[in-house]
């Protein structure tokens, strides 16, 4: 059995505060014993439930990121019962980059766990979070957003699960997250997810969409805030009272509430984010990008809800997702 | 003296509604007598003045080509009296590939202006615009909005000119258009830009920013559709009211509106665009983007108003804008 | 066991004609929910044996594709009894490049069967192919050119096989097809093809190679719309007579038919395609590039026979192929 | 006035055969002390006349380049009577890469002439010839063919010029070449032409047209070699008699002999080289690339003729060439 | 079981010199019948040993390949008793780009051992030297240099192994090859390297490390050829006597040795290679390299000893090694 | 005409010590309104003389950044009388690119004086240094070594110009310098180097070429510290005494100082920098890259000197420069 090559700067059993990387060795013809770089916090105070905080899993979606080196920056150990630890960039090569996935192998993260210790970059770096800091967690936030072609409703989201027990568990932390939104999801296909590894180690797993077009705002980032403290107090391992806002549930329980583009074009909306749809209601026109004085094609709701992400560039290829539509309950 | 290579498909001097192209003849390694072929549409109706409608200046804007390629399929002859030409992509090949500038030859469209019949594909396509199609022109608008890396909050504009008669009648044509902000511009650099070229030309002009993010949604496409018609009705080539609501007058008096990063890395917002500011005040920060544990740096604004343009992408470059504080009147 | 992503907007199973995709998830950097869409088109009239017809294996080959689209458009259900299955760029993202292989994963499809669900983009075409649609065919017919760099007599061909009453039925389907040339192949280095997949599940495969140099002629293309129509009548799916021309028949027995280049340059033919040669005979030179005055380098024939296939660019590089010579029997 | 930097290894002005360099001094990245090296050969031998025989001008064309270096490498001094100057690949920057245009600046050289000394490394390389070779010249032969993504039927050419005398001329050297085409040409926008170049100078010319695809045949090098040597003798360098066969005289009277495409596709043709057509006719049809069961668009010829040039690539794009319709005389 | 598809255009069984080639089939968008050329020569002679001298396994490394291309050019059979087979570029895709890994699949040929026969190109040379020529040879001698990225003392070195007899045969052959420097290595992550292929062959092995910067000199190449010759006498294929100079001996006893940067920036080297450290001394500072006026990071030796390595770009990136501090014996 | 954008955000009349940015605005697809950032400390102390001190005209060039990013971070003002204005990195995009040229542009800028306000990036980076930097400046030195592709012994040169005395006080400021070479040169071709414009504008000018390789050694760094230093004390900004050692006086007389190379291929220096050659010696072989068993083309030294130059990379291309042999006086 090979041995993951990641090795970590900062110790995960010391209290106190410990700002390092997980280093990768990474041989290259522009560095030939060069590393990848992933930077994490670790933050320790007594005995305690331990909280593995993630951002940067897709390399273009910015929340996550923004509130964890916020997080990073100013949580002080005597805050916390128990340990915080914080990846706010998780696939770095991705991140530094500004993309999806990673610009070294194509690697999309949240397709690639439980990962290899021998495989790509990217399957060594879910190797070793699956086998190294997974483990030691009690409860994994994984921030998540559109990136530079999805934009979203702000929503939490915990999974439907064999274990209710767990399911449970999983629900009553998005719920504390308390984004504006709150979606019980139903995962498909779920080979290859963060999220699938770390529920079948039984670990309390939240994730989010927090908006997207590969960017953030100040109010998009509050609710990330917000959330980290409130998912920090839950798990008993911060003091003091979670700040509740009103919520809408949202269900997503089929395929029928996705509509994909059979043309490529220059997309039009004809609804937007968080509006009311009908079923049969088109929200989207595709007109030519190569000329003038054609009848575009009209994307049709396929059932009633709320518009609660689509697709952001102006262009859009056939084959592309166009919306989505939820169902409040 | 090189004549330009250009030739229309269409006719300027015929009444009725045709579609066709401006075709560039363009050899290259992938097509050897290949060409350029940028979409127009001439609409035109007994004797009347003529409107010249464009959009895609900039490859990555979307408000203008989508009310445009709209405006092209659904305006019948009889609707108008005079002339509308519709140039929904001006700059069709940073448009088809989704770029601000044209990726043949880096062509920035609004720096290109008067263009040269013997140069570059970007600059024979502004000489043929300047020499041939704003000569025929009695008002000009043309559609601008962020494009993938800004956005703004949505405005119409006019320049302070020398001229004040048709200065005069700019900040006439903008009020019709009627967008939420409305913006009176001192354009202190103003060699190659379009709006330049047509102003010296003694025509009316009117520009806008509606937005941005590489995309589009229903309400800034309405206020585009909007502004057609009103500017259309207001230039007496379409019979009908204007449709007029609330404009908030903006300035932008000299250069301490806008602020610039001085450091890379992960921007965070500390307003949203819209947000009021005062002098002094931080508006952005920007963390590491490879490390955690570091203080971010904080950018500030220097002087009260609206924040009306940002920087889009999570991570910014040194050099890049920040944000502009535009002054309320 | 992982399921096969790709689903199909085609019923396989009613009596009509439906056009359609089969459509893969593939979320990339420039869309995080995007798709490959293959189109496909089912064509089905009550009981009867089914044709597979499949083009665009490799992306750069094109009279299956054109000869399918014109099949997909103009073959109506009561022309036929049975079922026609019609893939024209079954390897689309090639195809749509213009390239042999695929620009997202480099595969050449002809070298990845049967493919894996998991796999790369490539491999989950070729299983999806493998596991859904072969299943489904009597008959296969898969066509072939060149491409960009090698250009062919045109020829039908079917494969020795160990069972010889299925060999039977391939080289009677060949000889049905009825190109100018057929060609009875032993492929010695069949793994991976579609070929040995099809034929491994006990069907009937014909191939062809009708061309090459990345374009099609008129007179190529009549090639394929004639075997097609010719082997549906075979296969009994329509009704009619053969239409039936001479063909000659082509061997080719061993290593000794290929000519590789051991020098790069500029190259040389000495013979044409069709032509006659006999061993030792020189049929190309390879001329410096880079110089003048230098003696080229001479390639010779190993057996006797006719130029039966080349190498297509002016330029030839290092362990290039030159020249097929094939045995006519 | 700048000097231009190139220099040639080889004398111009001696008796016997010198292979050498035209060097040109080109800092880059990859070498800050690097030289573009365009091959040359100079064969003279006492007193007559000078032919200049270039090939490569554009870098995918291979008649020229492959006669060109057999004549470089076999002619010998006493052979001849005066001199002969052999560019086999004029643009050796891209002719290296195969590519039609320079791959350092983009360069299409038969539209950089009279060039510049201080411009872009194609520009230096025209001034260079026009300036130093063209001058030393009596006769010049231009080898063209049409390269990858162009197929032209083989034939040589002259133009109509104001002077009669030198039109005259040109027209007896390119019957003297011989090719199984000859065509009349009036080129209208001659403007960066080699040919132009030429003629300016006051010198006979001839160009040509050999095949296309990116390749060369047998049968197509013959032509050439056969055109050469041809030429020679017309020019009273070399002794013999001229070989002379039929030759079809065509005419290119106006813009109705080309066809455009409009819309980009998978493009079959109806009609192959050298087929009679007649106005109205189809000659091509653009099926859709990305999707199955719609019809094509068809292409007309606007005029009676015969069919001598044509787009190679299978798939054209909006814009491209489709047809060339000559007519015989 | 794949058979591996490289065949050798050259004998390994007959006495005298062969020069040729390993052709690797390798089908690609610009050659469907290409191959990789992988240049060999074996020079055999009667009964005796067998020696495989191989260069180009990183393909920016260049002492190895010079003074083999010398050797295959200029040894005679009759100078040797036995075998020497010469592989100068073994990654021969790498070493003609100019690039430490293969620019076709990206594969680090020295982490790609034992290959397969069914893999990558580089895992397939991997495979076939492994499994077709290690086993022929009784000595392998595997020259690297640093590459581009990293420059060494001239050293030889051999590993500390299991089989303490074969490490004793190991250590003499690197003392005979007699570099300046000689290094007694423990290799801790050695899987995949070629030197585990041969070792764990039981072949004796050694490897040398002769400089870098993606270079070599004059005195660089005297080494890698004295330390052939001197290789090929120990080992009782050539005649004559050893040529033997002083050689340091060197270990690099662990970890601490190295040196990386965590951050990246302008790096100065404080020390030069071969320049005594001593824990504690600061070897380089890191300047930024996007502003003035800040303080450098400064990089720590964390041992006494030698600088034996170092970074060559003049830009460091984070993660990149920095300095080697090896202990003299 | 046209004013140059770039503007400082230091000033240069103040006394003290700035650090900031000359900001030049630059739009491009990745940044609608970007800026290019050039680094420039400014440091002031009274009347006295302003020595202009630059690194980075080429950007991978390393001893100039490094002295001057150490000069700018530790000169304080009370050490000197006048100014002192460094530019560490003048080619700001070539240089953090780590390239000879301009990412951007392509632009060499030491080919590119004096620039244009409406240029490209880097001519107008040129003409602001130009126009307004030179002009404040009594001295200026700018460094230069080698860069990736060439390696120098290291010496200071001073240009023989016109004005006799101007020549008097640059040779004088060169050998305060004291590098362990002087250089005395003849610029035969000198159009738009840096050099030309600040002797041209009068004022006295040194140059360096201290190394190569794309990196900088301890060594290296300390020759342009030390001449920093002796020169600010020579132009009497800095008290106190030269620090002197001997320096080697060179010539470069002619045009046969230059090696080029006629071949590509794998090269072999046969001398090494600082080794005495003679007219007529081998200094470099070029072995073939792609086979073995032939023998190499000698490269020839044309006089007798001193090898002062060499290629770096380990292959060469046809053209590229081989070795300089300058005279020792």
């Amino acid at each position: 059995m090979t041995t993951n090559p990641i090795s970590a700067t900062v110790p995960f059993d010391q209290d106190g505060i410990h700002h390092g990387f997980l280093r990768l060795p990474y041989s290259r013809n522009d560095s030939a014993w060069g590393s990848v770089m992933i930077p994490i916090t670790v933050i320790a105070n007594g005995k305690g439930p331990t909280a593995l905080l993630t951002g940067g899993n897709h390399g273009d979606e910015y929340e996550g990121p923004v509130a964890l080196q916020e997080l990073a920056a100013s949580l002080r150990p005597e805050q916390i019962t128990g340990r915080v630890i914080i990846l706010p960039m998780m696939n770095q090569p991705a991140f530094s980059a500004g993309l999806r996935c990673s610009p070294i192998d194509g690697g999309n993260m949240n397709r690639s766990f439980p990962g290899r210790p021998d495989g790509t970059v990217t399957q060594k770096i879910c190797h070793y979070i699956a086998s190294e800091l997974v483990p030691l967690a009690d409860i994994v936030l994984d921030f998540h957003s559109g990136g530079k072609t999805l934009d979203f409703l702000p929503f939490a989201a915990a999974h439907i699960l064999d274990d209710k027990r767990q399911e449970d568990d999983c629900m009553a932390a998005m719920q504390a997250f308390n984004a504006p939104y709150s979606v019980r999801m139903l995962e498909i296909d779920n080979v290859g997810m963060f999220d699938t590894e770390v529920e079948t180690q039984g670990k309390v797993f939240v994730t989010t969409e927090l908006g997207g077009a590969g960017t953030s705002t100040a109010r998009s980032v509050a609710i990330a805030k917000k959330g980290i403290r409130n998912l920090l107090i839950h798990a008993k391992i911060m003091a003091g009272n979670l700040d509740i806002s009103d919520t809408i549930q949202l269900d997503m329980p089929d395929e029928s509430c996705f509509v994909f583009a059979e043309k490529a074009g220059l997309v039009e909306y004809l609804v937007d984010l968080g509006d009311t749809v009908e079923s049969g209601q088109p929200i989207a026109r595709v007109w030519a990008s190569d000329r003038t004085g054609t009848q575009p094609e009209t994307l049709i709701a396929k059932r009633d809800g709320i518009l609660t992400a689509r697709h952001v560039p102006g262009l859009i290829k056939i084959g592309d997702f166009v919306g989505l539509v939820a169902v409040p309950l």
